[in-house]
């Protein structure tokens, strides 16, 4: 983000909310993130149905990640400024309004909200062998091995061995560590190596890929192998923090980094791609940072 | 709605929309509503996920419906106007700043977002009896009667077959009406009735429940005999245009008449019913006017 205001509470070192137009902007770490659900009725939906049923090694998890410096909304309960901006030009000024602050729940890798939508996947499609590709520190992993019967499976690849560690403690005092095999290793190798196994092809009953937007068309087409029909593969980000609905020149603004950028377009590609393919049903959510869910038709 | 502006566009006689704070107000037919998904991400996720799927007969549903005056948004292609509003004192006066507008299509009942997740549902309970509480033109009913098999039945039940019969031609040239067994009743006393016959219990797969909000409990309780194990209930508007996240003080003010201020009671009273029911499994989703997706346990 090349001039954009950094506006910091000095007392507490928070980010801040944005509002654009009717978009909202949140601003940390010097970048600025648009999340697409209105923050109440996202905190509605996790106080009322969400946290109430989350279990608790979970909520545990949750916690453990909070401190993670990947988080989107830094650790628990930290605090949020709102702005309302008339206009994007005032993004690149320095005495933008701050009218009113907010407290925001820590939130990295599958989002609590989400979860309770993968669980209830899980339990359709009577989830026994599944796959994770993207593990970070396992909140939708841990999700899975509590869903899925004392004798299913679930292979959890991620190229970082230390991020899972973070949860790992906390798996194993859950009692489902055994239903987990880690791989430390880039996702598409471990895929090409299972589908040379006749025996792997449509074994799968369940899919979680939040991992390397630029790979999910290269997974997908493994994962259409891999997957039983009825099988169920959800991608995860695929609204990208709401960027993919925005201008392109607007993107071009606000959006730090190439790599974003990039990683932009490989989810919109994704989704027009999901479309498009006839051996899918498919469903995008906005919950979480969205997600798309695809059936195996064929 | 006591005092708040009434903006018209002399040229267009269309609805307002006003955004406060992070949360946005439309503005139509002399009533407040506030929905919750940013509208960018609601147009992109519907252009490029659900329209490009959706099967002609509901397009055409849709479109047979958009001129029906419970609208919320009325008439395909409406214009609504756009303004910021810094506090919401300024919604009662009158010479409020319109900043831009927006075209925004036709929905009512089921919206089509929320009816790829019903479908995406339907297809994985494998459904093939269902009922549908409330009807109106029969979007979710065409898409219910499109989606399982040939041999498939669906109970709709409403008070009004007037409605229905708007939506009946296209569902007739669709070749799906013999799937359908329509009931002009109240619906409590026809589910009672299905109780009567012991075989009838454990016998559905799936329903569909968009009526008196002051009911649901009583659907509930019933339907939690007449759905199988591992069959699905789907509770539509739930988030009832986001006014459940809003505090109390503000929904006195601006939601017009008491009916539908209790009708936002019954709903909140039904969020925390579902919360802590131990028979179902749950997943709230913010798609249309917010749904919410209920799995028999036992």
């Amino acid at each position: 983000m090349r001039n954009c205001i950094r506006y910091q509470d000095p007392g507490t070192a928070s980010p801040v909310l944005f509002i654009f137009s009717n978009a909202y902007y949140v601003y940390l770490n010097s970048q600025l993130f648009h999340a697409f659900t209105n923050i109440y009725i996202w905190q509605y939906i996790l106080e009322t149905s969400v946290y109430p049923r989350e279990p608790e090694p979970l909520k545990e998890l949750r916690d453990a990640t909070a401190d993670h410096p990947r988080c989107l909304y830094v650790a628990s309960s930290s605090l949020l400024a709102i702005a309302h901006v008339e206009d994007r030009r005032e993004l690149f000024e320095n005495d933008i309004h701050i009218t009113g602050f907010l407290f925001c729940r820590a939130f990295i890798a599958a989002a609590p909200d989400a979860g309770q939508l993968i669980d209830m996947l899980l339990k359709l499609v009577n989830a026994k062998k599944t796959i994770e590709i993207g593990v970070f520190t396992g909140y939708s992993l841990l999700l899975t091995a509590l869903s899925i019967p004392d004798d299913g499976k679930i292979i959890a690849i991620d190229v970082d061995r230390k991020n899972y560690e973070i949860g790992l403690p906390i798996i194993r005092r859950a009692g489902v560590e055994h239903k987990i095999n880690f791989i430390e290793s880039q996702a598409l190798p471990v895929l090409d190596k299972l589908l040379e196994e006749h025996e792997n092809e449509g074994s799968l009953d369940f899919a979680f890929v939040d991992a390397d937007k630029g790979n999910y068309k290269n997974y997908h087409e493994r994962l259409m192998k891999l997957l039983k029909v009825g099988g169920v593969v959800v991608y995860d980000n695929t609204l990208w923090y709401g960027t993919v609905a925005l201008p392109e020149d607007l993107v071009e603004e606000l959006v730090d980094g190439e790599h974003k950028k990039e990683m932009r377009k490989h989810i919109m590609e994704l989704n027009k791609y999901l479309a498009t393919d006839s051996r899918v049903q498919i469903c995008v959510a906005p919950l979480g940072d969205g997600i798309t869910i695809c059936r195996r038709i064929y």
